[in-house]
């Protein structure tokens, strides 16, 4: 079970669900990435060295979980639902491995990343490798709206990264905007793997659940990515186990230097202007730190799960709508 | 009508229709790219000036053309036909995009490349959106089969990109493996465009025409590749439109240096090596030309495409079928 979650928290019976599943669909994964080129193998074995959070997969299972009939032990998750958390997996997958490149980082969950290893055209032709096996891997589904929904999301992920392109280097970035990169390149898939979760379970045939459940998994996904940049800023490297102080690195504006810079006075915002301007990192997090704009970020992330947490109340009562829950309250407290 | 064909060779009421379908072709294309966002909208139009050959889109409608039944006016192309060939029309702009990030290449099609305009990073993120909205129009076609096939072939495209660069300096390449990645990242794409071409026509219902057609535009795109690998050692960068010498600059090891290496004796292919290593483009050429190694692979390229065209005789002979055959010559026979 990821560590993400306090083992204490979760019902055994569930935990072991997930777990088997989970395996699954890592099967599913490795089986659909193998390749008869060596030279391409060798290259997936390393980034599944990377391990990782497996959010969006435990998001589409338990969505499964608990949007369908009890008891809740695993019987309501079919083939789809392991097949469609393999390819959200993927998705993610590739844009970690494009990421990278983007940001120059050379360490990833403790590994070093394939660009920093292998050159960066390896890592593009990769992510590349990567994206076309997921479409490929959905394809098999015959199902053509599950394509041709996961297909618009990941045009609006490409989207969400390129507008946070056009705006590196920008501090005149506004809080809408950047909420619209969080939205775009991490909420859509997320959103989309809460619904996809319970729309292979869900037989009511309204769609509600469906809608409630994307809602609170975009809502969810703008909160992860908050905290995603809350860490780059104040993280323990040994803990988050990534390079940090990418975003500054790269230029990225992200919430609480919006927020400190939308209050600050004059003289302030000049001195951070140029703080930002020379990659000063350390002063900055002291200033993001003191000035309470980190906190106030902190409070936008547990605002929006608080908010998701009420799109639960769509679901019957079970332990797997309890871990969803659980699973929201951990996307904020975690530490990496 | 691209610049590719010779218009003397082509039946003039042929080409009109052909013109046509293209331009609707092109529409759909920019109306799937089109965003919400002007910073992506900016960026999509920016590569529409690379123009191009659309050979693959002109192979997919010829190929529905030429299998359909008589009077070849156009009346047998439906809008699969048009969706398939902006579909592979982007997944081949996709690989250009990121191909220019892999070698550094600044000038595509006379135009400044992404990469050098607006760094790496957004052409990754940029050829992403467009591989994205590839894989999305073809599922608007609802055909599960087509999103299968392709996916299968984007896959073996992103090998056969991976396996070049596994081979990156090698001047052990031997031309078994060379072929093996001109099939994967170029023939199998060209293949498929002539097969869903010829499918989305063809009623007898034996598969043999698709089969042939595949074959057609398997060996084609083999024989395309070797000559893209022509140019860029003899080409004329003022005709050719991008930057040449690219292969020797990343350390592509083509067929010309294969095929001299492989009867050298020990000390020219010393020297060889050695101005290889030093990426002396001036010195090889000469020896590539001089020795009868460029020679050597123009004729291996003229055999691939005299064995495609015996393809063609699964068809009944129409305008059309002369212009797939016209094109097959043009493809050895372009200076760009």
């Amino acid at each position: 079970m990821p560590g993400m979650l306090n083992l204490a928290e979760i019902d055994l019976p569930l935990a072991t669900v997930l777990d088997e599943q989970l395996e699954e669909v890592e099967l599913i994964l490795q089986r659909q990435v193998a390749s008869d080129l060596s030279a391409v193998n060798a290259l997936c074995c390393h980034i599944e060295q990377y391990g990782g959070k497996r959010i969006r997969p435990m998001l589409v299972l338990l969505s499964g979980l608990a949007a369908g009939p009890p008891p809740w032990d695993g019987s309501a998750l079919g083939e789809k639902h392991r097949v469609i958390a393999a390819v959200v997996e993927m998705i993610h997958l590739a844009t970690l491995v494009h990421d990278d490149v983007l940001d120059e980082a050379r360490i990833r969950r403790r590994v070093a990343t394939v660009n920093h290893l292998r050159g960066n055209e390896t890592a593009v032709m990769l992510g590349d490798y990567l994206i076309s096996n997921a479409f490929h891997l959905c394809s098999s589904l015959k199902d053509p709206t599950i394509n041709l929904s996961l297909g618009e999301v990941t045009n609006t992920l490409c989207e969400g990264e390129l507008l946070q392109l056009h705006h590196r280097d920008d501090c005149d970035l506004d809080e809408q905007t950047y909420l619209e990169i969080a939205r775009r390149k991490t909420a859509s898939l997320i959103g989309e793997c809460c619904r996809l979760g319970a729309m292979l379970s869900d037989h009511d045939g309204s769609g509600s659940i469906c809608r409630s459940m994307r809602s609170f998994g975009f809502q969810l996904g703008v909160a992860f990515q908050i905290q995603d940049d809350l860490l780059d800023i104040t993280g323990d490297e040994s803990i988050v186990g990534k390079s940090l102080g990418k975003d500054l690195d790269s230029g990225n504006v992200t919430l609480p230097l919006i927020r400190y810079l939308a209050s600050a006075n004059h003289a302030d915002r000049s001195t951070t202007l140029r703080q930002f301007a020379q990659r000063n990192a350390e002063q900055l997090r002291i200033r993001l730190m003191e000035s309470g704009a980190v906190r106030n970020a902190q409070r936008e992330a547990r605002y929006l799960v608080e908010h998701a947490k009420t799109e639960l109340s769509c679901l019957v009562p079970s332990p797997a709508r309890d871990l969803l829950a659980a699973l929201a309250e951990a996307v904020i407290s975690r530490r990496f």
